[in-house]
């Protein structure tokens, strides 16, 4: 079955509409953009037409690609401390020339939707945040909507990046699975798709995962996003796989819109655990 | 090969005998202790001994097993805060009835050479930290001696505990590894076993690993420790197995020294770093 992300999504977003009518303030949503990439732009322009649906104060902030470090960094967290500001998201991926860490660690936890700054990583690390980084959240949702149990299983994790592969790797070793992470080194990929319940992709290469390359009825959760032809593309080749699996989140249409749904639910988590 | 752990700890301890004297003040080392536990007790026994010979002034604080996580998270944030206390070690395990986390989060990021706080746990998930968790700065300083290359390779991780899965699952991905975490889940472990090229056991079952079970040339870092009839083992059959591998680190007197040697390199890297 192909999973509908976005008929998914919007559900999620219809019952966050009733949520935000339990907050009587404004909720502004900083969103800081350095350069003007034009993916960037795009998964933006998602972020905001959600953000439109749910009455959120969708306020960006630009910044040239000049920019350094230390100013960023200064930027974030002073917008990050203004009282109005409810959360904020720094758009990745910044230019190589700045320090990404530094300037994500200038989000006051509290204030970070995305979990990205080391205090919240930390308490991810841990098992102590009340939220998960938007796209694990994506992923224990359908995981809990389709009843998929995780103990015991063998999931493989392609990838090992800050965004999908490493937090996603960290969650599936909390919920008991066995756990492989691969990557771009790895030897004999086949050897370990074959062998998956489990797959989660985010290798960024259009047909890497191939009908003969798993066995039936796994599950496939392609977190992978790569423009191709400006046509938006994941890890995996859907039309050879999608009878041959039990599930599989298509690109586009699967993760992205539930991880933006996500974004927001995390936003309004954090909104009611400090007023409480 | 069977490293021996404890000529090695010797090696490292006589040059931290030597770094030593580039601080002209007083180390203490505060080891907060709840209960009397024998097996926490001779652990203690081990580091204070260390501490002996590299003149830390190593200061036991005990408190009974009916002390509440409010008022022990209390008591280590205090001596945390200490301008004489130079680092805090909490002897784990904490009695069940206690939140170990939200004490260790009472130890100040840079006296904690544990790494056991949040603060420095998000710092080690971003590889942002100048030190590494112990038993990982143990591995680390056998692969570099041993010239064991990572990249590529197929690591097996046996267990997914904070003091020793978790963090080397971590640092092993970091690396470029393909690494698998396997748990007491894992269906069909030897399937695992057998084909990886690196092993990290951490079950605390004697007798678990067996020479059948592993290929030949396999790297195993046994670093289980369990008192089975009033003697320490690890997960692995030495006997069985010291033939076949190529590096295995036994237990008693494997990881386990190292382990304590890189607590204080550890401690002395926090203050060198304080100092500049």
């Amino acid at each position: 079955m192909i999973i509908d992300g976005k008929k998914l999504s919007q559900d999620i977003i219809a019952k966050l509409k009733e949520e935000r009518k339990s907050f009587t303030f404004n909720i502004r949503l900083a969103v800081i953009l350095v350069g003007d990439n034009s993916a960037a732009l795009s998964f933006i322009k998602q972020k905001e037409k959600i953000a439109k649906e749910l009455d959120v104060d969708f306020r960006l902030y630009q910044y040239p690609v000049s920019i350094k470090t230390k100013a960023l960094r200064a930027q974030v967290n002073h917008i990050s401390r203004l009282p109005t500001t409810k959360g904020v998201v720094v758009q990745l991926p910044l230019p190589k020339s700045i320090q990404t860490q530094t300037v994500l660690n200038g989000i006051i936890g509290r204030k970070d939707p995305d979990v990205l700054s080391e205090n919240n990583l930390g308490k991810f690390y841990t098992q102590r945040l009340p939220i998960l980084p938007p796209v694990v959240a994506a992923i224990r949702f359908l995981v809990e909507t389709y009843k998929i149990s995780l103990v015991g299983k063998n999931v493989l994790i392609i990838g090992r990046g800050p965004l999908v592969g490493k937090p996603l790797a960290l969650w599936f070793i909390h919920q008991g699975a066995t756990v492989t992470v691969a990557n771009s080194h790895t030897q004999n990929l086949i050897d370990y798709t074959q062998k998956a319940e489990i797959i989660v992709s985010s290798a960024g290469q259009p047909h890497l995962i191939t009908s003969e390359m798993v066995s039936s009825k796994v599950i496939i959760f392609d977190a992978a996003t790569v423009s191709e032809n400006n046509k938006l593309q994941g890890d995996c080749d859907l039309e050879g796989l999608k009878d041959k699996v039990s599930l599989i989140t298509p690109v586009p249409g699967g993760l992205g819109p539930l991880t933006v749904a996500f974004l927001f639910q995390n936003l309004f988590t954090l909104l009611k655990l400090k007023s409480s």
